[in-house]
């Protein structure tokens, strides 16, 4: 999704740090979709980051800046572990490996899309830009190792490397699905929709949010940053609202009124409650902050953006 | 050559965690050194652990304790960044996957000795236990990796993980040798036996010290410790004492008397220097210390370890 909205940016934008974009390759493991009318040229190719050769194919062309998107998310790299390090962890360092075999003069910007996932509890009431990462997940485990090397190989000079560790996406477009944080999307995007909407957890759960429009904002941003001001820390932890359950029902009350709130059913699960209380709820993101990254000020705001991207700005209406 | 005294000690306790140890399998890239007469039957294998069915093989026996002491030391791994790559990193993790082969019922504690080179600057003023790791160097990285590899393992149930963070242990016995780190034990060691010993750093250079009695003493600990009591972080910063190098000189004038301080010789190495202002100074290392893991209270203590074990308890006498 973030991907897709990616290539739209690009598409509309025709620049990217500073430079006209003249060719760009789109690579997934199924059939990316297409941009509409780019002004540069669009390659496509269905391959699996983690094949031998693959990498080094895609880096033919030798791009200026590579966006490393492609994962396995958080439940699948729980429910297989071999296909989650394959993807997350191989994938990535067999892309670094390709890009450091390219030679000495090739040293593109690789921004690289982490998560708040690599942190885990004990939290202090503000994560700090110092914590450590100690992940709960081996999604996150992943995530965390693969910072650890763009790091080494952008020290190393191999690359230039910059890691966005992005918050929760909300208001996610699209259905509710199984992972774990879907309702903190649902819970708004179900009753802009005039839908009823299930919420799992209690509402003084804290967690830390930015806009699908937000987290293409940060990846345009990370690959136009300076890589001096970055020095050896090239992981950075994504600015975002901090919000309450009960403070996003609130923005959705001010969007959508009583009417939208009644429709938030709430549906205690444990198994939910479980995972999510494990998150973090709060950052002091105080890096990204100072090198241009920028976030909604409020709730209201992530939920405005929903409104104006994928409802044309009208609230109430079947889509 | 803490794994040459790990071996020594549980030669001599025939103890470990608890039990009697009926079985020592040794492996190393050299011929490892034999034990002096245990009480348990030793194997030797001449392995390297990052060549593919090596660790399926030493496992066989199925050990309750692993100790993962191999390594290509910092220098090493900074000069050659494939095979630091592939001994620290891909030899532990075909360590992990081969234990986590053996299958569900098989869950050994796994002892891997990481370093405080996982981390980097800047640093607060007492490094805590929930500091991130950003290491400036390739070795620390691959440390860092092995973390949180072991910790996903752990957490995934298919080993029993402890990583224990060493200081730099002083006093080494033996030659200088190339490493940045080696005058820290020099001006102590070669003074006590009469010989000249480099200074290549200002006196005020801070660091984080631990003798090799205590790092044997933080392994056999590690073998023991509660893995419950962990929970999912399984990365222990170890004690230690911050001496800066003068204090490390007034240590040496109270065991071996200002002749032994007069073989300092300060020659500024504007290269190590470099290197040496990177690491860390303090840890405030209370995990460990809550967890039962015991260093040396003072410099002078460190200095006694070094005399007692090395110089048979005398100093000045050549060796």
């Amino acid at each position: 999704m973030v991907g897709r909205k990616l290539v739209e940016r690009l598409t509309r934008d025709g620049m990217l740090a500073g430079e006209g974009i003249s060719h760009v390759v789109l690579a997934d493991v199924v059939e990316p979709t297409a941009p509409t009318a780019p002004s540069f040229e669009v390659e496509h190719a269905v391959a699996d980051l983690a094949d031998p050769g693959v990498a080094h194919q895609l880096l033919s062309g030798l791009p200026d800046v590579v966006f490393d998107l492609a994962a396995v998310v958080s439940g699948e790299a729980e429910a297989d572990f071999e296909k989650g390090y394959r993807a997350n962890l191989d994938g990535t360092r067999l892309l670094l490996d390709s890009v450091r075999a390219a030679g000495t003069g090739y040293r593109p910007r690789l921004v690289f899309t982490s998560s708040i996932a690599v942190f885990g509890p004990p939290y202090p009431e503000a994560i700090g830009d110092d914590h450590g990462t100690t992940p709960l997940t081996s999604y996150g485990t992943q995530k965390a190792i693969a910072e650890l090397l763009l790091s080494d190989y952008t020290r190393r000079g191999f690359v230039d490397g910059v890691a966005v560790r992005l918050p929760t996406i909300c208001v996610r477009p699209g259905e509710p699905n199984l992972a774990a944080s879907s309702f903190f999307s649902s819970i708004i995007r179900e009753p802009l929709n005039g839908r009823e909407a299930i919420l799992p957890v209690p509402d003084d759960i804290r967690h830390w949010f930015a806009s699908p429009r937000a987290a293409v904002e940060f990846l345009v941003r990370a690959a136009e940053v300076d890589g001096e001001a970055l020095g050896n820390r090239r992981s950075i932890t994504m600015p975002g609202v901090s919000a309450t359950v009960a403070e996003q029902i609130e923005a959705l009350r001010r969007a959508g009124g009583d009417d939208a709130v009644r429709l938030i059913r709430r549906e205690p699960d444990e198994r939910i409650l479980r995972i999510v209380k494990t998150w973090p709820g709060r950052f002091a993101a105080e890096r990204a902050q100072a090198l241009g990254f920028r976030a909604e000020a409020s709730f209201d705001e992530i939920v405005r953006v929903y409104v104006e991207d994928e409802l044309g700005g009208r609230v109430g209406a079947d889509p």
